[in-house]
């Protein structure tokens, strides 16, 4: 407000875009689609990477790096993956500039041209299958269980800070099993994952289930993913694990010797998460004042304005404020003390508001006549006095609190925000009054799923893993149906 | 051995290639000049990275990610830089791949291309610059401090895994100032914090210096090396901190209203150290049998390997394993307790050593009778047998011992390694014999440096900080010195 944020309900899409510019989140760069993660964002972001690769690694999981590039060919090895990424991708053709002739800089010297063009991995699947190859002998070489953090590239036209830009960083998990039911328990178990990450740290709810086939990762036989709700009514596809079957193995020749001697190609799995998840967590909790962190996610999870006339009282307060700071670090708990001269007391609120700090303390010459301060929660703006003594242990509290809150607010929205509907009728307007998710009978084609999203913009998220078999007719085609699916329109 | 590694006494370039592949650190990809880092290696740079990241962080710094492409037109804004970078890069030119007519696979679509080519970023200063001149109006915007972890890309002929590779993995620190001074304070911060990093967690002993004009860094003013020395007597630049003046900041028109309300451009640094240091490590400690691992960055600490014929053996040990694994992990040193039936011990010995575990504890049947075991040291070979009782805390001990010995044995070899000399025969004779550092009277020209660059393969690997004015003659022109700089051949 301070700083001029649009309202959610006046034009959400507006006021993302200004909350990610105004809380230094993200900007655009000089380059076509590319973005800037500036040093609060990226510090959110590195709170998210800890916590998943710590999953990762208690899951038997190890970091690995493998090349940028992909040669080209290698695309084409697997058909469908050649068709879904050769589309939008960086192609490096030459390895050198050279000054121009003219003086006016410099420009592609013709002589450096690649034999085989080069594609900036838009994902690694190719790289990562021709590189397990001299890896895999025999089954005694699997699992491998291989996961990397990276940035890809994939050309996209229309971009937007976090949710869609052409270069994003994310983690790319890669698994070679020896059978089929290992590699299936892998995806699920990462699907898993994903979802407990969502829920306990970025404090969202997600509906776990399997897409469609038009919605397929090109080259998997099966994706799953976990499905979040944005405050606007529409999903957001917050994380996928693939289901690989033998297709990548059988692509690159991986194939290993079994206990019983007999050769077989490996089964796979990948899956990932992105930047994207950046998005995810702002849409999900933010208000019209700015972020709103999950204590689990936040950078700064407690900052301390002094309100002062005098170096004196400035003085006074530090001692306060140092004695609060050295017990909150004890719990583990992030403190800023902010005691710039600078800015006011009143700019500072609204700045860690914008910020998403999720608990501010305040004290001023008042308080230190009576041993107290002031706290405040971002989450339901509530404003407490408290003592002094035993306010650390208050503040552990209300952290906790504040996490469980967040979750339950966004799962109340959820729940408020599925409607189950049975005709045609009754989904269009659901979408256009209320949006969320829509719980609709779907005849099982590709062919109505695609005329439903051409008339609506509304796409099948997912079949839910909890989906329940229950006899019905197809929304759009009439015809017969087992379940209900999960239909949305989405980020 | 078991594995079949050169000695370095016979060749020590193919030990260092046969070390790397066979000790499961790193190996080449199908991409030319670009290496795959596989688990074991990563996990090594992972404790580096996290290592550093702390320091920057201890020293005010907060991570961000800029954009991998940089438009080819920025790299000339900066004169020496263009001419630096411009000639070993690898240049996107297109945007899309498309189906080959004759059904081949795909070919670059020629209608995709575009305007005007993109460079992967070689490094950052013009990318990241030209997004300053955005963040910086006035003195209270300034320092920026700034550093982001990233891949970057130079075109390299020859590449040698982690030594020289096309495609690398770094950080870049670019800072902001207000001041000469304080960037230049910062210049040398940063460069202390390279040589601390080195010392206390690599375990290699450094030369701080300043490059001469004809090894800077394109752009830079200034720029302050670590240079390390391996056991074949070659040096090995560790580490890089460049004073940038107003360089970048006039390149990119990043100017700043001071206190006084004048203008003026800002002053920036930049510092880097990358995946080379996992080749610096790797040289500078290892053996014929294997890594030698500094306690601090080996990802496993200590192995326990269980000696024994049947079951109920096996379970004794565990049990004795498994307590003193608790009482080391609550101590905070990692360990692993391989009990593996399909490898014998014999096997399990040789491959730690090969790994550079610096810890290896045997527990067989006789142990279990005596309530000991048998303790053996990865950097002297020395093996005790302790009793259990008090083994946690003793290798604790040998864990600290460990890696101050390993220091002291690159300090001590360091040391025999570095020579003075008065006469060019003598500099080219010592070259020859024993390698090393040669500190050497230089007449301060390009010229000489170039054409005993030329005649000996050996360069100026800087001129030290600790530079004692002593009146000389330049051994190559027998022109007037002031003072001893370090020569040597380096990687």
């Amino acid at each position: 407000m301070a700083k001029g944020l649009p309202k959610r309900s006046e034009d959400y899409s507006q006021w993302y875009n200004e909350l990610v510019k105004k809380a230094d989140l993200a900007e655009h760069s000089a380059v076509r689609g590319c973005m800037v993660i500036k040093p609060y964002g990226f510090s959110i972001w590195e709170k998210m990477q800890a916590a998943i690769d710590k999953m990762f690694k208690d899951t038997g999981h190890s970091n690995a790096y493998f090349p940028l590039f992909v040669p080209k060919s290698y695309l084409s090895r697997e058909a469908d993956h050649v068709e879904g990424f050769a589309k939008e991708c960086a192609v490096v053709t030459h390895y050198r500039l050279k000054n121009a002739d003219d003086g006016s800089g410099v420009v592609v010297d013709p002589e450096a041209r690649l034999e085989e063009e080069l594609v900036v991995r838009p994902t690694s699947e190719t790289v990562i299958w021709s590189t397990y190859r001299n890896w895999i002998q025999s089954y005694r070489d699997l699992p491998i269980l291989v996961n990397q953090w990276a940035n890809v590239v994939r050309w996209e036209m229309r971009t937007r800070l976090f949710l869609r830009t052409a270069e994003f960083l994310w983690q790319e998990g890669h698994t070679a099993h020896a059978t089929r039911q290992e590699a299936e328990d892998e995806t699920m178990q990462m699907l898993d994952v994903y979802a407990d990450f969502a829920e306990n740290f970025m404090a969202t709810p997600v509906i776990k289930g399997v897409k469609t086939e038009s919605e397929r990762f090109p080259g998997a036989i099966d994706t799953y993913c976990i499905e979040a709700l944005m405050q606007d009514g529409k999903a957001l596809q917050s994380g996928t694990s693939h289901f690989l079957g033998q297709n990548f193995a059988k692509a690159f020749d991986v194939r290993f010797a079994g206990k019983d001697g007999k050769e077989d190609y490996v089964w796979g799995t990948s899956w990932g998460v992105s930047t994207r998840l950046m998005g995810a967590l702002i849409m999900a909790h933010s208000d019209d004042d700015g972020l709103v962190l999950p204590p689990k996610l936040a950078p700064i999870q407690v900052v301390i304005v002094p309100i002062f006339k005098s170096e004196e009282q400035l003085n006074s307060i530090r001692e306060v404020a140092d004695n609060i700071q050295s017990q909150l670090r004890d719990m583990d708990i992030s403190v800023k003390f902010d005691d710039r001269e600078t800015n006011s007391p009143g700019w500072k609120f609204a700045e860690y508001e914008l910020k998403g700090v999720p608990v501010r303390l305040a004290i001023g010459p008042r308080d230190l006549e009576e041993g107290t301060v002031e706290v405040a929660r971002r989450d339901t703006k509530e404003k407490q006095t408290k003592n002094v003594e035993g306010v650390a242990e208050y503040i552990q509290t209300i952290l906790k609190d504040i996490q469980s809150n967040i979750y339950r607010k966004a799962h109340d929205f959820r729940t408020e925000s599925t409607s189950s509907v049975d005709s045609y009728d009754d989904f269009k307007r659901v979408l256009d009054d209320k949006g969320g998710f829509v719980m609709a009978h779907w005849d099982g084609t590709a062919e109505t799923e695609e005329k439903i999203k051409e008339e609506t913009k509304a796409t099948i998220r997912c079949i839910p893993l909890d989906f329940r078999e229950e006899a019905g007719k197809c929304i759009y085609s009439g015809k017969d149906s087992k379940g209900r699916v999960v239909f949305a329109r989405a980020y």
